[in-house]
């Protein structure tokens, strides 16, 4: 059994951008200090953290300094280089732990694990070359869609497939990269479950999410969602069985496709998720707040929704609309970030209205 | 018309301790940064703050820097020494004004300020010397108490006179400081108002909440108060017409006897105040970041209270009860104070029930 974490133990984190500056500010609530880790300046995480690291990741003496600071380490994205972790193992417990990382940060790993829980996925197929792409296509059909196996993300890596002569194209668009061709699933909308487990085994899970993207980047999620209750129950159960298989310890996203066949997982974050940023002004505990309760040892919060609320991202020019916004009883939430860019996710906005339960 | 201040502004916060703490992490919601003007090491708002400066309030020098370095000034206790302000107030805006401070710095100002508004205050008595305060005595009668003018908080600088022959004690205690005496008010409870008021004149008050005092610190604030509707009302209207008066930008608590007579007006504080601290759990905008909002030339935010809430202080030893309270469904938000004290404030919880309206 883990010993919670003392008022004032300090959390490191690695990378300082948004999801880094809610995580600092729920710790600060919890009476602990954050430390954050990031090779860019400025991070937008940095005004709100007790300390801030800015070196690379290859930086052994950064991480060094920073792994014997902290009482434990957490991440705000899943594609940490493996020697890092390597090295800050040794000095502080890493919570969502390695096997979690590993199987997130590499699609065709990801889906596999899926798969062996029982869990339903798109159709893949693991794609090396030419060949392996052909024999996919003719496996899985068009339209298909072609996606780097690591260091994908808001869209990124990612071509699609709508007939077979696309496939020299989407080969080149990987740039050597080993890749994983997913079959399209004729899905109706997606929904997300936040979940959360504590190292004592303790599950919960936030009420399911709808989410709209737009341009392979998260618009909105609106809960609750367009879910049965069977369908609500069942996506709850996956998230949790998702959890018990890694012995995850913290906050994770699960995405779910749903459809006439039920709910078919798309993917997996082992961390907080912009899909469950609607936290902050629906439920008394936020996902921000559970995850570190998780990873300090702390019990998990109460994470019962005493609102209905929509979240929308605010993303680049969005942010002209702010002054608008404020007059309006939306709650805005804006990461700091000093210079807004097309496609840069700069704040977001939950609007809350009385639970229709 | 005050222009709004853009986000990577930073607001500069005179004292380092909780409420600034929270001051600090609301600002950053908004994307703004805070730098925190504070005497004493290692302050808790200095944990979530972009900048820190550890100085007295004497040191000139600092005190310009700081100054120079910040687009708006505010505090969160009101005994800033005068000097400071004289200086600060040429470097850049300061919210709420002087007027404000001037006259909640001292409790006979104040008296005479909500008497002249046409409110009702306990009565009371200028007291410099043993005469004034025999004078003071068969006026008002006892039981009463002797209060220093300036400097008090939390009970301090207070002493009870049950009968005359209290008075020579009382006055020791008061070391030769400038005293008001007041006398008893026959209250049923007391209830609090968080005002706003925007530098567009725009004003928005949270639902009153009732405070329980114990040892002369605050024990708990539940919302709703017992109050009829029209007492509610009048509390509302009470702390926006002091607002108005004192042309206020930022949020006031002011404290309310409800009696057979009507509300009589205790105090007011020009800040952020504990009574209020209700509102982060209860409504979508906390007071914290309805102060930022209108000391920063935002609209203010939406006040309206989606459930009820009780709100308990965590007082010195209080904080072995919050392993304990963690496995509950309480919001729990500690300060991060390194050494427990009686009698210090640690954190506070907040309870939420749905609404009962």
């Amino acid at each position: 059994m883990t010993k919670p974490l003392p008022v004032g133990a300090t959390i490191g984190i690695l990378g300082g951008g948004q999801l880094g500056r809610m995580l600092a500010v729920a710790a600060a609530r919890l009476g602990l200090k954050t430390h954050i880790y990031e090779p860019g300046a400025n991070p937008p995480a940095g005004d709100v953290a007790y300390a801030v690291t800015t070196a690379d990741y290859d930086d052994e003496k950064a991480l060094t300094a920073f792994g014997t600071a902290v009482d434990v380490i957490t991440y705000e994205f899943e594609n940490i280089p493996t020697s890092a972790l390597d090295l800050l193992e040794k000095l502080a417990p890493i919570h969502p732990g390695r096997q979690a990382l590993a199987t997130s940060q590499d699609r065709l790993t990801e889906k596999a694990f899926l798969q062996e829980l029982g869990l339903q996925t798109a159709p893949f197929a693991d794609v090396a070359d030419a060949d392996d792409l052909a024999a996919a296509i003719s496996t899985i059909g068009t339209p298909a869609i072609l996606k780097t196996r690591r260091l994908g993300y808001d869209g990124k890596g990612q071509a699609r497939i709508m007939a077979p002569e696309d496939a020299d194209q989407a080969l080149k668009d990987m740039a050597g990269a080993p890749a994983i061709l997913e079959g399209y699933v004729n899905f109706s909308h997606e929904v997300s479950v936040i979940g959360a487990r504590g190292p004592d085994g303790a599950v919960s899970c936030y009420d399911p999410g709808e989410n709209v993207h737009e341009a392979g980047i998260l618009r909105t999620t609106t809960v609750p969602a367009k879910l049965t209750p069977s369908q609500r129950t069942d996506a709850v159960l996956i998230a949790a069985r998702i959890l018990n298989a890694l012995d995850y310890v913290g906050v994770m996203g699960v995405e779910l496709f749903v459809t006439p066949q039920g709910l078919i997982v798309n993917e997996i974050a082992p961390r907080v998720h912009n899909s469950g940023h609607w936290t902050q002004n629906g439920c008394t505990i936020c996902q921000f707040e559970q995850h570190i309760r998780a990873i300090a040892g702390w019990p998990l919060g109460d994470g019962a929704r005493h609102s209905d609320v929509t979240m929308e991202n605010l993303i680049g020019d969005d942010m002209d609309r702010v002054p608008e916004m404020a007059k309006t009883d939306a709650a805005i939430h804006l990461y700091g970030k000093a210079e807004v860019k097309a496609g840069r996710k700069m704040g977001h906005v939950n609007r809350i209205a009385p639970s229709a339960k």
